[in-house]
């Protein structure tokens, strides 16, 4: 495969470069202490996460007009309030759990392999986080996009083809030109169906200790590497 | 005039980032070495952002569909090439001359000042030019942008108000939580009109040693610095 064609790297976001459960976890735990709460926040982020497809949904399906994941990711907030008994929030510590997306944790090895991508190729996000929600989160984890792309440039969220495509599109290359990294087999079999290169990081704590998903390799894809720092060294970095 | 609630910096980058005419003097006369030409690259460069603002009037009026910067930059181009007598230049080397864009030099204060200001403020371009030719430009010149953000996202060329408000918008922001910064003061007369606020950074010498426009501001900007180290201290960075 002539990995010497890939000019750009283009990244999932949510559980391939941040932590998202490990984050919501940690930030809940420090509002559990501070409050005298007994939250369970490890299903609370299972429970957040779980509705982030289907709150995609009508949007994808044309039935409601683009909307930001920030707005998705607070009406399904908003729904799990009250199952999980945070009905002590006020509307601005809503508001600010809602923008714990915006301050996951990278992965341990994220900003160094990033770092080192970025020495020799075009480091964008591919992701359906908003672009204020990416910016916020790279400026708070250190990560060193060149560019802020994916869903809300395309107006199509992922796995739609226009999300894949325009990005690509938008980096005046072809999907062949760019290496689509991802700890989610489905998505690199979609970005693969469409001429991307595909590049798998397995990261077998995001749904924490009793993953039993996206452990391994479903299909062949081009690379696949340990961390951010092998690919990098796969890569030549 | 409350300073402190400015989230992010908002950049004109042709001529206020990056020095266009004197990158295209540069190239140009290692061109006349290499080919024994002697065109004269100044008046070329001058000819070619002549054509700038009048290749986005069809799209701005709405006469013609969203069109890249560096198409409109091609079409310029072909129409100047006989006029300069650039009709020797095959196909590759025609793309390349148009990819000077691309490449363009920075003034040599614009990295270390947009160094510090980062370390404060997201910072973002708001600039005609397209995404691909942002991310090229800022990593061939190291310009360490948050987001590149602007026209093609907008779908609107400046000086439309959509280029500006949506990309205060797609920051999450206010349009005065944003400071637009630029060389010229038209810009900064409508960003500030939309609710921005400005800061004027002259750059006597874009327009050549002969230029007599954008040498000091002709409205009361919020903030007037000599070049983007000075706007980095005024900002407490």
């Amino acid at each position: 495969m002539p990995l010497d064609e890939i000019k750009a790297l283009t990244f999932d976001v949510f559980g391939t470069v941040v932590d998202w459960r490990g984050t919501i976890v940690s930030e809940g735990s420090r509002m559990n202490r501070e409050r005298g709460w007994d939250v369970d926040w490890a299903a609370f982020a299972d429970a957040w996460r779980a509705l982030y497809q289907p709150s995609m949904s009508e949007v994808r399906d044309g039935e409601r007009s683009w909307t930001r994941l920030d707005n998705l990711h607070r009406e399904s907030l908003d729904t799990l309030i009250p199952q999980f008994g945070l009905d002590g929030l006020d509307a601005v510590a809503c508001e600010h759990l809602n923008r714990v997306w915006h301050r996951l944790h990278p992965w341990p090895d994220a900003v160094t392999g990033l770092s080192r991508l970025k020495t020799r190729f075009v480091l964008a996000t591919l992701s359906n986080g908003n672009i204020a929600l990416l910016v916020n989160m790279a400026k708070h984890a250190n990560l060193p996009w060149d560019a802020i792309l994916g869903a809300e440039i395309a107006g199509h969220y992922k796995p739609q083809a226009e999300a894949y495509l325009k990005t690509a599109d938008a980096l005046g290359l072809q999907p062949d030109e760019c290496l689509m990294v991802a700890a989610h087999n489905s998505d690199l079999v979609t970005a693969g169906g469409l001429g991307f290169r595909t590049a798998f990081v397995a990261r077998p704590t995001e749904y924490g200790p009793s993953q039993t998903t996206d452990l391994s390799t479903e299909r062949n894809f081009d690379i696949v590497a340990e961390d951010f720092n092998a690919l990098a060294t796969t890569l030549g970095c």
